[in-house]
């Protein structure tokens, strides 16, 4: 089931997808355009994978990661599909990533490769945004470069995990205005879906909701306020963020510490 | 007011301590060693300061941070007071750092400094463990560093914030097994509570029931399973915490990372 929040006739609403109309437990058809779309899911955390496909490291000249590469998304960062993505004025570089976000469907904790695909819930499809100018380490970038308000568009869909029949082999395209700017494949994850969870549960509880990002391809692009991104995941629909300046009033955000190289 | 939550007689109540016992809403008395203590608060997300005290800096020879060095503690890794902590097993080096917690008591973004105590509801103790043999970088140390399952104990009370007169000169002790291990004062902060909220909320909404983790003065000591920790913050009461060994069923987890050197 493709499985979505929404806000319809100033209704909060659950409701799946069905013929393309979303069917809430009433029986309600609405239309996708003129609902408000809400996360699909409301984490307890979100944790993302930094350098999780080779090409990706490759193209910063960096090693590939030995463990999975983890880092933070605050709950306060993500937005739902429709959401305005906003710009931190002062920012020179923002990126976009598309991502396959993995829905935990049962507490997990010390759990195998081998048997965590029983925890998983489902998927939905995750822009990991960035202002790169605060990356001073790749393998685990500061808060402050992943962790702004409305840099984690989460959907549209919590697509339940028996309609995905293999996670590592779907197709992933992102584009800007229209433009094909990312195409690759999840297959290119240097650390599966189980392995990634074994990895964190080993040292800490996920919980059902809680939400890991695994990691983007190669093709880092940049993006600019006016623009409209769209992220497709085969399978998991297409999760589409347009982007606006912050606020004139807002003081423009500098680091003292500047631009670093992206090394570790 | 000094409030908790607690267990008592089958029942989660909360309360407000009074000459020595935990009154809950109906006026009944609880005695603080009769309750099975709850977290004070249920944050939204907890951040943390790494080397936010200079001398705790110049232990470990590195230099000042030149912002705020932030890094998460998952909320699953919360603990209660008298809760038991988990030593895991591989671990070579854990340490324990006594911090003060400032707990958030509205939404806030982009708040300046002077006007940002307005939005700190209260305070509690804080004890910020750590598997040192995973922290490869002090700045941003890694989530398996900080983040396992019980290595966030938080308590025992939420302190409201008109208790706290000066919450920059607050005597801090910490104490394994009886014994003084760290002696300081909240004056030693690097960056001071407002200037850590103003710059958090430059790029993030805080929520009312965050939790931030100001920082541990100078006095790295180790810990090991057996030993009862016990963290002091003047005002805040005392947060006592015991240390068991991990399940000897649970699977020794080592770095193939291994050990590395403690600066960036």
């Amino acid at each position: 089931m493709k499985l979505a929040r929404f806000i319809s006739k100033g209704r909060l609403l659950q409701g799946r997808l069905q013929d393309g109309m979303l069917i809430d437990p009433a029986g309600e058809a609405h239309h996708p355009e003129e609902v408000v779309w809400q996360l699909p899911v409301q984490p307890g955390k979100v944790l993302a994978l930094a350098l999780n496909f080779a090409e990706h490291a490759e193209e910063f000249g960096l090693r590939k990661p030995t463990e999975p590469a983890l880092f933070w998304k605050p709950n306060t960062s993500l937005l739902p599909h429709k959401g305005t993505v906003v710009y931190p004025r002062g920012a020179r570089f923002m990126h976009f990533e598309c991502e396959l976000a993995v829905i935990i469907g049962r507490p997990m904790r010390r759990v195998k490769a081998k048997e965590a695909m029983d925890y998983v819930g489902g998927y939905t499809i995750a822009n990991d945004l960035v202002v790169r100018d605060y990356v001073t380490n790749i393998f685990r970038p500061p808060i402050r470069a992943k962790g702004w308000d409305t840099f984690g568009p989460l959907g549209p869909f919590y697509v339940t995990a028996d309609e995905v029949q293999d996670p590592h082999g779907l197709a992933m395209r992102a584009y800007v205005n229209g433009e094909l700017r990312q195409e690759a494949s999840t297959r290119g994850m240097l650390f599966s879906i189980p392995e990634i969870l074994e990895f964190i549960s080993r040292f800490m509880t996920l919980e059902a909701g809680d939400v890991i990002l695994t990691g983007t391809p190669k093709g880092i692009s940049q993006v600019r306020p006016g623009d409209l991104m769209r992220m497709e995941i085969e399978g998991l629909g297409a999760l589409e963020n347009p982007i606006e300046w912050e606020s004139e009033e807002a003081e423009p955000v500098v680091s003292e510490e500047g631009e670093r190289s992206l090394v570790l």
